[in-house]
């Protein structure tokens, strides 16, 4: 632990959300305060961070005084502005780095990177044009998703395409966003890995979680995934590959799809991902502190699963649920969300199934 | 949970320590937010929750404005001193009880409360003078301890007696704090049980854990105690009676002395206690949140123990060990304590040693 923050240091925080709020409490059980900085006022993490900056991305100002006030910088979600990372970036390190964040942020880059590292994504090509959907549409057959290259989450920034489907008015809707269209993949289900890196190197990864996703949105995950041993060590290696080739230092999702010739990555997240709640339950050491441990430039910590798990998020009208729930010997886990919109993230609730 | 208090609502805990800094992050995972009331600087609790009061408990306008700033107050340690609590209590509930706060604060009162339930204790004397400490002594026999009835913690307030000691002295000593004489127990273990009480009646006890101290102050837990079955079954089943006859809200604490007769009492505490770190690495829901739910009118959570655990805290020097222990593979529980003066608690850490 010789590049270690010791107990006391700050850890700052860019985003005020559910998962800036999992980890600020992670962060205090090691003893690390956190400051979170965060546009919208009265942010989830902020009833349980020591501090709290309100302020915009814009905010030149805000941001060198956020990154002289902590010890490192790390981000809650991947669509933070490079111009706001650049501010910081002079003062503070981030973590997991920009290379990572700025693949991720592009699903172009992302898929080319991955295909580069040898691994298997949907068949994918650029669309900027009208034109450019017809052509692809012709190479790679309908049907097929059209997404945006960037700031998609949830299901947002996508359209499902048809054979017979009206291209042109596809493309029009998509308001001359930048874009690609994915083809078809068969799978019979979507797992993820929830990895993590060290500042030294180390790499650990938690046991593979199978997800079942609703309009968009990740409704359940269940550990362990059904799934043959070999392609459960399949996942995990291709996440440590993938941790490996961006010298990652955090937690990092990714998201898997099993298919009859092995796993198709979708997609990676460079940060603590919704499909790793269950770590709160079923292990010594959970996601959101394997990512405060590893940005801190402490050891990693031991993420053996020693329950059998399954996380459901509560969304929206969910929480009318919460009296069942509170009752039913799960554990439940609420954001602090005082509204309670459609489709909103509200909490989520781990239930040991049994004994990993 | 008609009664119970929903998501958003504030505890107010008194005492900003440890216990209530893990009170607070275990609130706010049932999305509760938390106000502080304490009179040091820079309490622990303060970097975890969303408001800190700093007033002296005299302050009779800050309590006033901290009752009516919360929906139910809990506290983290017992020596509030009564009047504070009565300004409270006028405003808003006060959980657990003042009743079991009082006879908590009182040894002599304690002891007898719990002879009157027909629990073992061990022989005690009221001692206010030389020569009642001289009448106590004979009565009792030595070696005995003479402890302040009030304010004792850590084993403070205490002095141990042998045949041969100059009584006049060690009363003297007293400076005419009112007193009381233990007799001698001979025990081969001591062990606690975690117990809770939930509004609706309902009551939950974590299996008991073997404690080990050192100098007066807590070193390990590890749970299972090696306890027979009878003698484990009878720490809960006293410690359930106990909750009722206090008509009881919240968790308690109550350490036992295991003897050749059976079990005796040696003290309860009336909140979340040292000796119950352990179910935050070995149940679902730990004491914390079993706390939180009983004063917030929850059901109970599920405190079956998934692991068995070594709890080892964390004291003055300890904190050396840091780099070592971060990378053992353990839990680790800082407190954001910046000085790590002897005898003081800076942290504890969990082994998961075997499966529940």
């Amino acid at each position: 632990m010789t590049d270690a923050l010791p107990p006391g240091s700050v850890i700052g925080i860019l985003g005020g959300g559910q998962l800036g709020r999992m980890l600020a409490l992670a962060a205090a059980r090691l003893g690390l305060r956190c400051h979170i900085y965060e546009p919208s006022e009265t942010p989830p993490a902020a009833q349980v961070a020591e501090r709290c900056t309100t302020a915009a991305w814009e905010d030149r100002a805000a941001l060198e005084a956020f990154a002289r006030g902590v010890d490192v910088v790390t981000y809650e979600f991947e669509n933070v502005p490079t111009e706001a990372l650049d501010v910081i970036e002079a003062i503070r390190p981030i973590r997991p780095g920009r290379r990572a964040l700025a693949i991720s942020q592009d699903r172009l880059t992302e898929k080319t990177f991955l295909q580069d590292l040898g691994l298997a994504t949907a068949p994918f090509s650029e669309v900027g044009s009208a034109d450019q959907l017809r052509t692809a549409a012709e190479t790679l057959g309908l049907p097929g998703i059209l997404k945006t290259r960037r700031f998609g989450y949830d299901g947002k920034g996508q359209v499902r395409l048809r054979e017979g489907d009206d291209l042109a008015a596809a493309w029009a809707a998509m308001q001359g966003t930048p874009a690609i269209l994915e083809g078809f993949v068969a799978f019979s289900a979507e797992v993820s890995v929830i990895g993590a890196r060290g500042v030294d190197g180390a790499v650990a990864c938690f046991d593979p979680g199978e997800n079942v996703h609703e309009d968009g949105i990740l409704r359940t995950t269940t550990v362990p995934a059904r799934l043959a041993p070999s392609l459960a060590a399949d996942a995990v290696l291709l996440t440590g590959r993938l941790l490996n080739a961006l010298d990652y230092v955090g937690v990092i999702g990714v998201e898997l799809f099993v298919c009859d010739g092995g796993l198709v990555v979708n997609e990676f997240a460079p940060r603590v991902h919704n499909s790793g709640h269950w770590t709160q339950t079923g292990c010594t050491i959970c996601q959101f502190e394997q990512h405060v441990r590893a940005v801190a430039g402490w050891p990693l910590g031991d993420g053996t699963r020693h329950s059998d798990v399954v996380m459901e998020n509560l969304i929206g009208n969910d929480m009318d649920r919460v009296p069942e729930l509170a009752a039913s010997g799960a554990a439940l886990h609420l954001y602090g969300k005082a509204e309670a919109r459609a489709g909103r993230k509200m909490g989520h609730v781990n239930r040991i199934v049994g004994h990993g």
